[in-house]
């Protein structure tokens, strides 16, 4: 995007935008998911990491879809957001002595990326369906749908287990 | 934090750090407002965010009751997850020329910035009540719900009226 120049003039230039930041988020998701993996010391934790990459790459094979049927090339857009998000998850993890306490940290980390990645798929969605795109709206509320299911399971490890172990 | 210890030794000092981090982005989240209700065209988006300007500034205080009923002063600590969140907000919103797409990026905006919201007075809240702290659970929890409901208030707005302006 330009500095000086008003690049979104349309719906569809906000939809392209957007669509481009979260391909870019999911892509900074399964680099940063590995380091998470290591670090988690549950194996229930862990093999939730390693099942959540799994499906986040399919995340971004579907947004290339997505682009694909939208006529678009699969492109990225620097997402300040999810920088952010990570930067943040990677300070906290990095502070943290205790593996018991770093779990339940862990999961927090993992709950603030789900949750930016549930309101840009619920935001894109609604935008494809307003935009006459059912076969857009299709894949991305599917994905929205996965990445909501990965959050209550993340909730539920950590209200079961990973808190009263911290504690 | 320091930089080369670990200074979350225990739960309650990661309770501790995500409260600082929560009241950090709040105290953001008061000084941002006004530039997006300044931005907002519609009068019902306008109204919207100089009601949740007012709800967020109680959010502030009660975050203060906490921090006290914890036995802590109240302080923030940076947090790049929600200055990120805000960052890609005023990058966006500079980039559009029109004023019903740009209603929908704010609101899109907003939406980003209650999920992050969600996510950790969820996880604090979980948290407090595995710490046998009811009082600040319920605190923690009340504002919870006041953010679930301004996101679900949102998308009301976007569905039934702003995207179909935009597009």
């Amino acid at each position: 995007m330009g500095l000086f120049t008003k690049d979104i003039k349309t719906f569809e230039d906000l939809f392209e935008h957007t669509l481009k930041d979260i391909y870019y988020a999911e892509n900074q998701v399964v680099k940063s998911l590995p380091t998470m993996i290591e670090k988690a010391t549950r194996v229930e934790l862990k093999n939730g990491f390693k099942k959540h990459l799994e499906e986040t790459k399919t995340h971004v094979t579907r947004l290339e879809q997505v682009f694909k049927l939208y006529g678009l090339e699969p492109k990225g857009t620097t997402c300040p957001a999810i920088d952010g998000i990570i930067k943040e998850a990677n300070e906290v993890a990095g502070e943290v002595a205790d593996k018991q306490v770093l779990d339940a940290a862990l999961i927090a980390a993992a709950q603030a990326v789900e949750h930016y990645e549930i309101t840009r798929y619920g935001t894109l969605a609604a935008w494809a369906k307003q935009l006459g795109r059912p076969d857009c709206a299709r894949i991305l509320h599917g994905i929205l749908v996965e990445e909501k299911r990965t959050d209550e399971k993340l909730t539920q490890l950590a209200e079961s287990k990973v808190n009263r172990k911290a504690a």
